[in-house]
């Protein structure tokens, strides 16, 4: 199927729209068309190849729901009309222990990202939802409940399945204390998350400035963490603290705020940090950890869970044509708290 | 009592001897002659002052096995002629949480090192077991088990509980793969402990010249981390890894041999580390944690357990006058793997 969507055709180059053929639908596979889609930190990344991984042209999005068009011959789930979402992955071994336990983002064989990565049958590139239709395999389609406001709940796909997914790692629920390090977009929805299982959340900022809204977001405290004595006096205070700082950063602050057996998981950087201290680990049995965004199963149950409890990320909506306007003012973190690009745009705009 | 110990005046100064007084009995203590007190590389940097916290002079040792001489009025645990063991706590607050629940290394109001500490009640400094005598209240004196071999029973006080302590956090046992780094004190009471509980055991050096030392050990296995391939291939294959290693370090190349969810504990270094990198915590929800020593109730049960399966210290007995050159030789990791000072030649030497 011939569609359209914007891609990166270089690391410098902005991006622009760019035509390409969807696969023809093998028995398993579900066809979309796609509705919204959200714009993540990643997008970016992999649009400039700042990880070095880049196949261009690379047709960025992996924040994505939309509505089912057609099926292959075996699918069971889904039927034409289906509101449906897919996030991060469209594909991995299926076989390996963990597939089998549902943590298809642990794929001992590695998972197929939905943008820049390779199909496992045909080796072709995949490319993502900044584009008008998809084509993906059911069992990483997911069902977008009733009730879920289809703009606002593309973000949910990666900025909320990556904060849910160390929240249910790490058993927290009422009772829980849990610090949010940066409100952005990954940092906005693990405070909405955090609260919504029960816990007493905390946001801390460098400045005092999103104090404000960080009480709005549902957060039940602010920290500013240059402020040594309010920091002290929240020593040992968290059971779990989620870092979602997308770039190289000092945990030596964060550390002693940690209660024994405490974890801190970093969800947001990729790559190397500034050197760590052993002394806050040693000494109150503190642990530093990562989460890579969830399995199939359990992104399925937080966005039922988002839906049972009214959870949504704060969006600004915007056309597909203001994607490359929409990075910029990420790299400024000018945004409250993740565009979300109008798919009708597209088709307006570059038919 | 007025007693006879080795002292540090001074970071330059070498040990030597230095006469003090341990005080009068008080209705929970419990005053011992000491028979055997290991020296551990927390001896060395206290009595360099390479933490910056010594207080001089310092008399070391947090290793020691004594006989009972005298036991204040309402002491109820130990009778004169028993058997005894200090490691490195010798007070805590008794009623914190963590005390509550005998995790007294983690102490919210901090635990009263064995030496080079203040008293909780008059504010002198402790001294610990490179000494003739020792006095210590009773909630901190552990039973030394029929069967143990007193002279080299020592090291377990420290470097037994430091590395038996994570092995039974992280669950150890049959099944479990876990790795240890560094070969030394704590590293081949690691290898000892994990295989008494059944684990299969993997010694990591950077050098082949160790392997036939850790089997002898009771290590399952052997990796040499500066070959590349081995590594490579090794790759999510422990569940836990014992990082005993005593300084600075680069964590790169252990944490991908860590499986989903697994951990690196450091138990050696207390201080900065190298640069991390994320990629392989966010990739495979992979962990590091550090660990203090152990518990009253943890150590006791860790003496039993040894008792139990025979497990023992490979130990190098030196008299009191030789601790300076066993410190140089420490320095140089030639020792196999513990001196251990048989303190009947203090009073020989010194009286």
């Amino acid at each position: 199927m011939r569609t359209i969507g914007y891609a990166a055709q270089s690391p410098d180059a902005p991006l622009a729209p760019f035509a390409f053929e969807r696969r023809e639908l093998r028995p398993n596979d579900v066809a979309m068309d796609i509705l919204y889609c959200g714009v993540c930190h990643s997008d970016l990344h992999t649009a400039r190849n700042d990880w070095g991984w880049t196949i261009y042209p690379a047709v960025p999005g992996h924040e994505i729901v939309g509505r089912v068009t057609a099926v292959g011959s075996e699918v069971t789930r889904y039927t034409v009309g289906d509101t449906v979402a897919v996030g991060c992955m469209v594909d991995s071994c299926q076989h390996c222990d963990q597939c089998r336990k549902g943590e298809e983002q642990l794929c001992r064989e590695g998972n197929t990202g939905t943008y820049s990565s390779r199909d496992r049958l045909t080796g072709d590139v995949t490319h993502g939802g900044y584009s008008r239709h998809l084509v993906v395999r059911e069992e990483f389609v997911l069902r977008v409940p009733e009730g879920l406001d289809l703009a606002r709940a593309a973000p949910l796909l990666c900025a909320g399945i990556t904060t849910y997914s160390p929240l249910r790692t790490w058993n927290v629920g009422p009772g829980s204390r849990v610090g949010v390090i940066g409100l952005g977009g990954l940092g906005h929805m693990a405070v909405k998350l955090a609260s919504g299982l029960g816990a007493h959340v905390t946001v801390l900022s460098r400045t005092p400035d999103k104090e404000a809204d960080a009480l709005e977001l549902g957060a039940d405290a602010f920290l500013v963490s240059s402020d040594a004595d309010a920091m002290a006096q929240a020593a040992s205070g968290f059971d779990l603290i989620i870092d979602t700082v997308p770039v190289r950063h000092d945990l030596k602050p964060y550390l002693p705020l940690l209660d024994v057996d405490g974890t801190l998981v970093l969800v947001g950087q990729v790559g190397p940090m500034d050197e760590m201290n052993t002394v806050p680990l040693l000494l109150g049995r503190r642990r530093v950890a990562g989460s890579p965004i969830g399995g199939i199963r359990e992104t399925q149950e937080m966005l039922d869970f988002c839906a049972r409890k009214g959870i949504l990320p704060d969006c600004e909506m915007i056309r597909m044509d203001q994607i490359n306007e929409a990075y910029e003012r990420m790299e400024r973190s000018d945004v409250r708290y993740r565009f979300v690009i109008d798919m009708a745009s597209l088709t307006e705009a570059a038919a």
